[in-house]
């Protein structure tokens, strides 16, 4: 299991600093001698653009139009995970987004079978919610620098995340799950029921509403909102202040801390179970099929997708 | 167990005081042989007036002078809330007051006995506290719009509700029963605790204080503080949008947060006699009688109440 | 185990330097033969000076230079808690600083075995983390009122009061233990992930920063921040509007939230050890040697802790 850091060297493009549109997508290659990384050029992925900077990882999400979860970007994130932990000289891993609208809006519904799959490669279980926790259990640090739209499992992937500082003017935080008639799948039950308390909670899950960064910080999804002009500078300095601190009372604070509040992985899997059986279910595919009609999954239309959501039960 | 919504076209009657000007709420509900709530007329119990309004019923309690907890109040929730249940066109339920100063003032210390038999005709145990974590457990959503004062089992029947919005102005939060040498014997204990930590809900449950909306919001026991004016709109709105979405997620997502962060009965159960056995107790005997010759239970001497409470040992 | 209040009154020394203006606090003290306490005149320990009025203990840190958690102190508090919970005219104690920098700043790195000893004169082990549960379970109601910093085992300290209050202005709240390698060995993670969730309480773990009494309260670390020149008012008022309430409500009251929200004594005992094993580990020690050269345990260096603790690897 055990590589060096080698890895973050190789299979390495030389890019103006971060493409959007990115073309090579290498993901299986390794034993690549190039050393562009130690000149600071970013690794890249289909969907991640990957940068090296001391013992931190810089991975932006750019999966083009609009950042869904879809089986590439499940992949790439597995592939990251790994490497980095199997990395001595990785300590902490920043996620962000190339695209300001929309860090991850959510998974594509069209391709559920596939991206379990993908996610079964880093932990043997078909499901998003078990790759999900494995990364809150990882010995790595990681912190979601948000900017855009982040709902379903985009909302539950920075949960994953040990930290989350959101861009105070641009974040927009949703669970969808419940227009459709389901109960999130990746997480989001166990970990904002703890965060914010059964009210908020419920309140969340169940208006299926977009809530501001503002609101966020308020009801505890987020650790802080903060002025976008700020939120990268803060993020860097704080992954490298804890990036050099020893590993040891990192990984011993992880396990005490996770021991109290990351939920059991039979949750998770149960949630990720009900989320599975509600997607078959004949009202949730039909609401489904009136969200597509009005444009859901595509980027004009989720701009005000929780406006749209209210309106599913029209059609 | 199953009924019909016709139940709410039964003992209808015209009262211009309680309708509100809302627009005509025209439901699906089956086996009408009377249609006034088709109208949007109100159905009046002795301390409720509950309107229908799609599949959203909107309860308004009037217990003059003061919205006392007492033996009728209990009878006309466990009615409302034994139909509602039964009735598969009722989706969620809102709570407000007639009274702008008074939501539920707190329990009739005169009457525990009488308003805990009517408890158990819901849930088979002489007790709120069990007839509270019925409302959080059941399928129906559970919404307090609040105004005025929510002291003693006022608070902790809004605390039993899935979610709390109240107006900035005039709403106020207090668990009196530490003045008395109790503790909360419907729930707060396990409620607040969960929602606020350890040290803020000893603060609350050991001082007795009045926490206005703001303050109540910082300390999580409400989901927000609303201006008085916006609030109505915003409840209904919300009511309304939950209604809207598929029975199915619902139960799933309030089973899973309920499994987390909803304590077991029994908890429940040992608050209640916990609460039972102090008001047998002398001390919290003499402090009544004290307290009763100042005021208490009385509309004029409580509107202060949080000061009164901190003068019962002078006498 | 059972002596009575006559242990405030001895050991007396008039000092004006801790005499504050207050009207003389006139007890129902038995048993007293020199009855200088009656006149508001206070206890002095090595570290602590206590005064008495009515059922509150107002007891003063006043360790020179920077209130450093030492064996003095740490027998002193285990004096004043003994005694405290043997008096039964005493319901609440109030903790403050002599010094306006620093409540406590943190334990004396130098002497950690002599300290643990002292306190395991308390509850036959020797970790401040279990003198620390000690204290939160017990009967008497504790109230930190803090102004200046308070940093590892100082912020512990306050976390397992019942509740904390901070000057606006001057309190800093700061978890080293991280920047050393280590794992707060006081109970920090018990409290702070169960008060401010999962990624918050990783924040403040891991990051080793400054909070100033703002972001504490929005991150519930403390109950509330207040004005410095209310600050004693207001906890003052509080404690004896709780003290002034019966014995039986108080008792029965943190009992029921202690069930929910103490960590179980296995826990506490696990990160004292942990604590202690990483004291012993050579980076450990490595950085706690680059900390004393600049200027680690004294007055003037931490005034900026977080800053210097950023710098430790550079060495």
């Amino acid at each position: 299991m055990k590589t060096t850091s080698a890895f973050f060297t190789f299979l390495t493009v030389i890019t103006s600093f971060f493409v959007v549109d990115m073309p090579a997508a290498v993901d299986s290659a390794k034993d690549q001698t190039v050393n562009n990384e130690s000149r600071g050029d970013p690794v890249v992925f289909e969907t991640l653009t990957v940068r090296k900077e001391g013992a931190v990882l810089f991975a932006e999400i750019a999966a083009p139009p609009m950042n869904l979860l879809g089986p590439e970007l499940v992949r790439n994130l597995v592939s990251l995970i790994q490497r980095a932990e199997a990395d001595d000289t990785v300590q902490v891993l920043v996620f962000k987004s190339a695209d300001p609208d929309y860090f991850i809006s959510h998974v594509d519904v069209t391709r559920i079978k596939e991206y379990r799959e993908e996610a079964a490669k880093l932990t043997g279980e078909a499901s998003i919610a078990l790759l999900f926790r494995h990364l809150s259990a990882s010995r790595l640090v990681t912190i979601a620098q948000i900017e855009g739209r982040v709902r379903g499992a985009g909302s539950e992937f920075v949960l994953a995340c040990d930290m989350r500082f959101a861009a105070r003017e641009s974040a927009i935080f949703c669970q969808i799950e419940s227009a459709f008639g389901q109960i999130p799948g990746g997480g989001a039950a166990q970990h904002l029921t703890r965060l914010m308390g059964r009210a908020r909670a419920l309140e969340v899950l169940l208006s299926a509403e977009d809530y501001d960064a503002e609101l966020a910080e308020r009801y505890g999804w987020i650790n802080r909102a903060l002025p976008a002009d700020a939120l990268g500078g803060f993020v860097r300095s704080l992954a490298h202040r804890i990036a050099g601190f020893p590993a040891a009372g990192r990984i011993a604070i992880k396990e005490r801390v996770n021991a109290i509040a990351l939920a059991p992985a039979e949750d998770f899997r149960r949630d990720s179970d009900l989320f599975g059986e509600g997607a078959r279910s004949p009202e949730t595919q039909r609401r489904m099929q009136a969200a597509m009609k009005r444009g859901f999954q595509t980027r004009d239309a989720e701009m005000a997708l929780a406006r749209m959501l209210g309106d599913l039960s029209d059609d």
